[in-house]
């Protein structure tokens, strides 16, 4: 069913990164501003993420030998440093996820600026590295994204739901990996059910969540792609929740033919093999469109 | 359970057609104007369409020897010509779905009818063959369109939840053949869940989705219906879900007694059945209603 | 788990009432008015009702010795006799559902007797007799409802969830036998999915519905109670839904202890029981408030 | 995964809280003011609450010797004071859920004592007790709460989805056991359906309910933590649904070491073990935040 399939490291038949969004209660603040120092039920629900989950999920990842990628805004990490040293003692990568969580699209390309410098300034001096990937904040990307990606060297991007396989986002200013994500793996919509995140949804079964996550790794795994959960602690660290994901851990190592990667660490390998030229993946241009292609009465 | 089922070619027992409205990213532009190329995740999620899954989809479908009708807006084929032609190499029909995907009861019939043109001649550049078969964009038919589509000479439309097989739609200019869509079908319904589409919904393991399909399926095979998927690439041809699709049809060629048609050979075999007197269709007069029923206050 | 199950006839263990509300495409109209007339879709959607639903529940229910009873507005009787024809043929009750499906909490109580009054004649007019029972349209009670009820001379209303069995209504001006419908029943619920009816929810597989709809049964059984369905044909009767009812009639018959009835059977038996002194029901006086529990600012 | 668990009584492995909400028509007008009593539907599915449903569970529990924990608004309480015996009689604790269930974050300060010191007067004047706990309606707690608890002299509140273990807050006047619920043990996401509550959701079959409860205490027991139900009789305590809490209950018991108590227990016993050091909870100071985190443009 994929065309044309990358080779991954040592024969393995597809690649799966386990990827959380780290948003702590940035995400209340995001979208409620001033007003969301007196939501104390929306704070909690999502402090949740860096006093409990992501600790507990560092540990339990690491137990099963498997890495994390871990997006996590600037001011996440500046305000609970502890959640980001569980994250990075244990080997995985930090991800660039902008500063306050801020809406890509709604920002000027200038703040879009500032909010991508602070972000990867505050990851440098709690980690002393830059992030290398970007996901973001809402999959809220603007027209100005990509170029200002590039420009503060970044090497790739995982925001989008594109294709089953890394591709190419060729921009006039340089090139980045795209890692897409399945466009059913949130986990959000499994189990988050909440007015003040403008987000009232049925709230599955573990088990059921478990049958979209799994059904989306058994097709990729056949047919040679990239498995790219896009989670967050919150959500998906609590303990039922963690529960399901050790057994959709087990599953996957059952297989015993898949790299299981941080999403740093595919994009290293996508660029290494379109170098050394045996493996050509689809180039998207960037931007897709110069112009409109309707305009819309207002 | 169906009272005057039709006779189906050579004995079958009941006709199943594959639609697929091969949207691409028309959507985003028609929903979103000129502020759909600020949109790139939007964008990208429904540019998998053309890339990835209608040529996937156009070789599964072969695979099987099961046909597939694309209904595919004018902008779509101009903009992605090699998903057409994926379409068409393998034998499959393409049908008329509007030009850019505009919403036909917002626009003034004199707009309708300059999308229905464009598009058709689109599909004709491309394809050296005029569409014969319509689905309205967004289901949303205005009450000038069956109007238009007997004067542009269109063959049928199957935009309604009306029956559960083929029936006449009789205008002051002519008849056309409807090929009616179970009202449970939809894909979008299991699978997408997007803010951009203004669909918030939750996400279906594929299995449950199946389960839906095949239950339809099951019941208008035992009483000699007519099954018509209406599906669009871009949720349905991703890897875990093409899947499920590839069960539903060893399923349904497991029974044996299936014919599996275009809609257009559904809708001629309709109309050699009622030219020769062996079938007599209910029929539905066009318009519904010549004055509103009730007038509320605005 | 029931503290005051009633005497059901001939020893049954629970009461069973299959009630439909015939729409068809009243609700069309009574949602968008004049407009309605212009939306080809959503009314093909309704009329699938009278046209293909009622005609074949009508024959399904008759085939298993089960009545129903059909809350049909009076102009949809006007509109389709032929449905309405196929109801009284088969012994089924008519029961009485305004006139245009208008909302009745939204109109003034002249206008909403006005509705009761045409719609009870136009049934009157159709079958020779007039209904005995109300079903609110969109379960809209107006605090005039139950008065202009009593007045007209009903016997019994089913549009609450207020107990799993009969109770009785107090009025100034006489009584009401309500029959209540359990609060997850609804089979819009389980199978729609329209923007047209401000209604986008998640469409179950048949089983699924049929697991609540059984769920409910077993449990009102066990406990001595009353069933009520709160149906619709152009939801319910569509093949593969009206499948899942005929398993679900079949789980029932094969208890042995069932008392299939109208609810005008059942509502005559609670009177019966009352007027015996052999059964003391709950009573409600309405109206439940003569003023306002808490007043908001505007 | 829980890093540090208390010890439970006797060697119990986990703390079990089944807690309901006993609103009954409060909600309606708590949300729809002097127009509530406009709407007889919505007041007959919520005085199902205190007729039908809460009596029922207050039996059911105590034939299976667990404790509920009641949280009821004082104008419930003195609106149905047969219900509120009905509780007491049990042996249940009495909780506090305001006064007419206001939004607490709606109100003014000075709105917020007056609710919380009538509700509290109301519980007194029936019960001869105090309440210690709360929860606030609509999980809609407001910056002034909890200060206002402490002041009133409250001993615990269960309004967080913070932790999976009991946590202390401490505020500038004093301290409050924290009993956090399960994110996702919500009834109303299970069952309810309704547009009067603003509450339009996808009804489940109770067993879906049930693995979804399932699975949460599944994980907490193994893990030694906390697990509080969140429901209300109006929704829970129907018959399908009640049943499906006896299977639950019959569940927890067949493990053997589970202790079964009020929230009021669980806080004396976390209270009693900090006071001795043989345990020390997370600690979260109110108010999270002294200023806001991002000053959004109104």
């Amino acid at each position: 069913m994929i065309e044309n399939p990358p080779p991954w490291p040592n024969g393995a038949r597809c690649a799966v990164a386990f990827s959380f969004d780290v948003d702590a209660d940035s995400v209340v603040h995001a979208s409620h501003g001033a007003n969301a120092v007196r939501m104390p039920h929306a704070l909690a629900h999502m402090r949740y993420d860096p006093f409990v989950a992501t600790p507990r999920l560092a540990k339990m990842f690491s137990e099963h030998g498997v890495p994390m990628t871990c997006f996590v805004p600037g001011w996440v990490a500046e305000t609970y440093p502890a959640a980001v040293e569980a994250i990075v003692a244990h080997g995985n990568e930090l991800g660039h996820h902008g500063h306050f969580h801020e809406w890509p699209s709604r920002q000027s390309p200038a703040q879009e600026r500032e909010s991508l410098e602070r972000g990867s300034e505050a990851l440098f001096r709690l980690s002393g590295k830059r992030p290398r990937g970007y996901r973001a904040p809402y999959y809220g990307l603007s027209d100005s994204t990509y170029d200002l990606l590039v420009e503060l060297g970044l090497t790739y991007d995982s925001s989008l739901f594109a294709d089953d396989v890394p591709i190419l986002l060729e921009t006039a200013r340089g090139r980045l990996v795209e890692l897409p994500v399945p466009a059913s793996i949130d986990d959000y919509n499994q189990y988050v059910s909440s007015r003040a995140f403008d987000y009232l949804m049925k709230v599955s079964p573990p088990q059921q969540a478990l049958d979209v996550y799994k059904a989306e790794f058994d097709a990729l795994r056949e047919f040679g792609g990239l498995w790219v959960a896009c989670w967050h602690p919150a959500v998906s660290g609590r303990p039922a929740q963690a529960l399901a994901i050790r057994r959709l851990i087990e599953h996957m190592q059952a297989q015993g033919d898949v790299w299981f990667a941080t999403l740093g660490e595919i994009a290293d390998h996508v660029n290494a093999l379109v170098d050394a030229g045996r493996w050509t993946p689809r180039v998207e241009k960037i931007p897709f469109y110069s112009r409109p292609v309707i305009d819309l009465p207002a």
